[in-house]
């Protein structure tokens, strides 16, 4: 995960796409899965195909249009993965796009990557004592050299060997020569589902990329299942001994596609059911709900169902943010939330209004909407916010820059309330948020950030300092 | 306008703004003001500025952030303007780009225009017969020309009389070497407004764009009137008689961003009401209500307020679309609106659904929508149109190629309803449209697209042309 | 003509080129004259085509190869036009480029320019005076303007006519549906030759670029000739009546390429011979003759083959020069010199040195490369001029920025010679210039940088700055 | 080595730079001395740079003004090393740019290679059996992870210790975060030498570069010699016992500028004296002597030198060669090399010539250029080449796909004079290329692609394949 200032969100890293097809021109399904994947990741983004002895690999920086915009790679394949990834800025960081594409002893081998190893550094410390060198700062690489380095027979076995003592949370696709491998860890941090398109096969980070490219959803990929898919059809295999499941709560509130399926849970319901759920928590009453566009508008949707409180878009978004664009100077910087947003003075000029937004991480933005909100007319901002405060960091992203800038991990509910100029705040409770998802147990999800309880293992370094935030968690709600 | 076969919808072709301040950066303002503006025009950007003596411009293809990457024109100017524009792609028609920048007998004029003139054809031929040459096929080019050989003394007064020949629609932003001129054709068929940016001076074509910058709206343009902002500020007059008042109907309905309110018309409340008087025109009843994304939505939330039908949100959409992207081939053309819009089944299933549409245009991509809500559960589809259905080409606009596949010219309402496949169909009557727009008089707006009822003088062979398309009007409803 | 600080010398300012024929790609060929005209021109490209109907024009900014790196216009055509010039940088004067391509009451035309008018302003007043305007600050865009207002019949009357009023260099390509024009100004200052290709016509600035794509040297255009190419094949009218010939000068000296010939003398035979009269106007003995390449080359060895001393490569050029390159601050200025030349020890060490370079504009490069030489060991650097001291601007040209800096409109021969540190310095002789041209009578050639003696009117202001530089031609030998 | 088919040319396949100082700007020294090494790789450049924490690196395809448009490295920096290479084109290998940068157990390393191994192969492979994964197609991939997988404590120890069992040819410049190294391979293939700059040092691969960015001369690496640049200056370690001394001939004969001093030797003095000693050996006599430019000139003036007979510019180049443009397609294959080429026709007709050229590799080429010197007029054409026939493939080079043809593998000398279509053809004898080389002796030089001796191990399959070109020497001269 990796945090944008401009919007206060966090934002999922990557999305993942394979295909095995005979029939079908992979390239260009996969350019197509990953632009249904777009919002995983928006800075670079890669194809890597194979035709059965070669591989061929296109990968830059930008939206998959842009990185495409010559065409994809035109090889007469039956196999393609791809990635999109989020990541710094900087033309020098064209090295860490993704998908990699290693020749090793058994051969080629293309990997791509969604997640976060929480011992990626140790693990690669340990392979450059043995003489390993990395050329890129992804995980990813680390994973493909101790594919390398298994003395396994298959690439199957291989790469089971490989993930023995890797923790954290990853997904990945990979592609040999003549196999399209799907793996998700055994916590199931990551989503990763699969689906058939006729004669192929298909493997993606969510189902929506499936329903774009016109393939049927068959099920998610197992919290430590592979997949293996080749002419012979799909196999799988447990990589890994069941550990506790944990797929990432976030997801749910703001990271996937409301279209999408993840684990059985349809996205689209569990943000409507979280609306809902806020609204009887909170107990608000206004004249109107509104949402910050666009992801918390399900939630507020759901809102306006239980209260009976009348939705309406009190905030309106422009379409053509997320290119990048000059910025304001840091003294402008309300301009920034305004060429994002803009108040509908028709709708809340004279109301008492009730704001839905998804999460608040160090409430800056918060603070300039409710400003935009009153300057606009409204006479009271109840904000609601369909998740709980977040408290703690995520060890299975890597935006350490912001950690010491949660706003939830250092003020009361009430502090951060007076800090965004809210007449009213509610955090969604964690109770709250674990009915709203009714298809899966809260035990079995990820809600670190929430509640300090990390289901796998975290760096020691991280662990002490992780207890620097360490509140009573009643005192913040 | 022009005519987007993805999404079967009309485009407003173009955004004008203009910027006069002797305290602020007038060319950054420009650009976060076309940024506002973006909806639009998608296809070119421009920016032209002066510091009094000289003029610079950049003019580019493609969205403004990508026209401006390498930043805006530098100058230390006071005046700006700048414009967006739909156009044909092709890096030829690089020249057709606005503004247009000029040198006559009185020193440096800038022009950027939005609209169409309906005998732009005539007067060029005029003028070409007294030896002027065109550079490019823009109207703009006609109107400068004008301009350059009008005998009288000042620059309100040649472009005044240079306005008296034309007919057609058009809001201008002129700049000399120390003014800044706005002009509103005498029907006001196009919106423009004014702004006051602490010493600065701002006209748009919508007041989202006043919002963006922090200007503060003024008032908007008069339909007949010239604006001129100096070192003395601003002044007014009238170049050209009344004529009678038509506002295109359509800036309400689609074309405008919500949060901009035209003629004193919130268009986000105009967009809301239609969904009300759709509910009680059509008396439709069913589980929910969902919109086509974006543009649907606001009518959609108003149907749900008044029939009491919950709204949901059925169809998702991709927030990256918009950029050119490779299209998929001919044959794999669902995959085109896949690519755009998925139904969420979990929303639908199961479920009887009111889908809110704004327009129809050709149908084609209805069609598509309305399958693929069925092929996500959906046991009923009743469309909604908030529009009448489009029976007559628009004059002020330019896109001849579709005028012959106006569905609504050419089938009855329940011919297009089996065309798309949908259980019902009701598209809103022109009254209840009037009536949704309740600041502004239906007399006074420009409702020929449905009503074939001119208010500007067409072009002859047109007129005759228009024939062809002539029902009953009440055949169609 | 431009001046390059680098280098300092003048640039010749554009190349034309056009192609009539029925058989042959005429786009493609134009590209490669282009191509091969690329030395006249390095900053701005363009090709227009027609089909005879409609026209299609690419124009850009960069070397030939960039501007249509995804290709030529592709219309099945059978006329082209094609102009590369050079321009002051930046992107703004994008709208600089040629061809130009305007429609007037005669249909299409498109036209490309070599040459400067000496009344383009005053023509540019009239004209606006009459209600032009201008959309480019480029000569052309007069000459068009003028053909379109002509009421003359035909096309080429309309050129003829155009032509009547206009003063200075000039030569055009001039494209309509079904022609295609050249011109040449009845001084003939610029060269324009005719070519023949299977079954087409070519036109070009140069026989050089005939030769590149095959095309057999049929003639000269005379000055004052118009040729019309149409599918009855060649015809030719003489549109002004004879005024004095003067070709320019500078053509043989340093700016046409020497494998070209004009105006029936070989470019190469021209420089070969001003080297063999340096020779003997100099009387100059050294151990070496060495040439700043490439431009001094060939006298060099002219004057080795008149002399006996050995020709030698004393300097070496980096081929990748040209490209714009990032330029080392005011403060590493020497580096600029030695990015594009180096001194070869093993050839100049301990030798006496003769340096034969085509023209001295200001004098600060060759300061820096005979320092370079006597870096390298040179004991002596006897300096010669293949040209006379240019001390007058030329006012077909337009550099004015350079005016005042001719180094030989205000120092003495000596003076120069202790400015750039050489041990003696010669200039070419008027009359030594004149017998190296042996085709041509040196009266009928444009001397004025030279001699002050202007062929054609130039203009008035500019006519008394002149006088600034009168100097005794005696006292600067 | 790679090979050029429209000049019929091997080429150079890698120029390297580095610079220590703490006085200087680092990366922009780094890439003026790239832009003087331009002529040995035009493909791709990097240049990698240090402040001693960290490293940065920027890479691209294109020239090097071409990669760099946007700036260099812009880090604080006092190390930093660049390379310019040939590659063959496509996007896809834009991860074969180098300097390489991985981090290793000790830290980051940087390193730019010029050179081939000849068992990078079988290196690899076995350390793809030990586990390693390579990212790309480049030798020096083979040679950081060798340097990686050393346990000798120091970095110059680590080098050596990885050098020990890498054959071929190798000139390396490393960068770790405060050293610079050089490393020269002990045969000495390829050039590589050392240059001061007030405070700071300077390697290069030619002392063109050192020229360029005013560095002084000091001393060429010599062979096996590796030396180490920190801030207690320059140290130097031989890390591998003496061998054969074996400089690349062809450095002499085409590859490096003639400006640059190698291993002691003038590169111009050499060329120069090759010309000499061709006239001698030929004993040709003729009108005139002329070069293919721009690489046979310095031999060609060497001829006239010798002979007597004088030397003229009979073919001439279009100087703005060399990027890429649009190819003619086959049937118009002659435009190939008219585009380069034009033969100046005032001064071959009614000429007996001599043509020198340096090389003739498949003579596809030679030939046309004899056709057009006949077509200007040529009376005969005799070719003399400045080097000997080709008849082994360099196995230091890697462009395998030209072996083949290597048109003096398999036709005597009389055959090839008749297939170029010249009056006579006289090859540079070995002897004789080696007395033209007076400051080394011919057998501490590469020639093997002359006389099959190679002086380092090449790879069996290959010694085999190598059979198959085995003439008696004496037949084919």
């Amino acid at each position: 995960m990796l945090y944008d200032a401009l919007t206060d969100k966090f934002k999922e890293e990557c999305g993942i796409f394979g295909i095995f097809s005979r029939c079908e021109n992979v390239s260009m399904i996969t350019y197509w899965g990953l632009y249904a994947l777009q919002h995983r990741g928006q800075e670079s983004a890669g194809i890597a195909v194979t035709d059965g002895c070669v591989m061929d690999i296109q990968r830059g920086m930008g939206l998959v249009p842009d990185v495409f915009k010559n065409g994809v790679p035109e090889m007469a394949a039956h196999i393609a993965i791809g990635h999109v990834r989020y990541s710094t800025t900087g033309s020098s960081l064209l090295r860490n796009t993704q998908p990699l594409l290693v020749n090793y002893s058994g051969g080629q081998i293309s990997l791509a990557h969604n997640g976060n190893l929480t011992n990626a550094h140790e693990i690669r410390s340990g392979l450059e004592k043995e003489g390993c060198v990395f050329q890129t700062s992804i995980d990813s690489e680390v994973i493909v050299n101790l594919i390398a380095r298994s003395g396994k027979p298959t690439v199957e076995e291989k790469v089971s060997d490989s993930l023995t003592g890797v923790h954290g949370a990853y997904c990945l696709v990979i592609m040999t020569e003549n196999k399209l491998i799907g793996v998700r860890d055994p916590n199931g941090f990551r989503p990763l589902c699969i689906g058939k398109t006729g004669e192929g096969w298909v493997l993606a980070s969510e189902s929506c990329a499936l329903d774009t490219v016109g393939a049927r959803f068959i099920r998610d990929v197992e919290p430590g299942e592979m997949v293996t898919i080749d002419d012979t059809g799909l196999s799988s295999r447990h990589f890994a001994a069941a550990e506790r499941r944990a797929g990432c709560v976030f997801e749910y509130i703001y990271f996937a596609r409301p279209d999408s399926i993840i684990d059985g849970q349809s996205v689209y319901e569990a943000r409507f059911n979280m609306g809902k759920t806020l609204a009887r928590e909170s107990g608000y009453k206004a004249d109107i709900v509104i949402s910050v566009p666009d992801s918390g508008t399900t939630a507020a949707v759901g809102f306006s169902r239980e209260s009976g409180i009348p939705f309406a878009e009190g905030l309106m978004k422009n379409r053509y943010i997320g290119r990048t664009f000059i910025q304001p100077e840091q003294k402008k910087r309300d301009l920034g939330v305004r060429l994002k947003l803009n108040a509908v003075a028709s709708v809340v000029k004279g109301k008492s209004v009730i704001m839905v937004d998804d999460s608040i991480v160090r409430g800056t933005t918060s603070g300039k909407i409710v400003r935009m909100l009153k300057d606009a007319g409204a006479t009271k901002v109840h904000m609601c916010v369909s998740s709980p405060p977040i408290g703690y960091p995520c060890y299975y992203g890597i935006d350490t820059s912001v950690r010491k800038e949660l706003i939830a991990a250092s003020k009361l509910v009430d502090e951060i309330r007076r800090f965004i100029g809210a007449d009213s705040l509610h955090y969604l409770s964690l109770e709250g948020l674990h009915a709203s998802i009714p298809n899966i147990s809260g035990k079995t999800l990820c809600n670190a950030c929430f509640n300090c309880d990390y289901p796998a293992r975290i760096p020691c370094a991280e662990q002490c300092s992780c207890n620097k935030y360490v509140f009573e968690p009643t005192q913040r709600h």
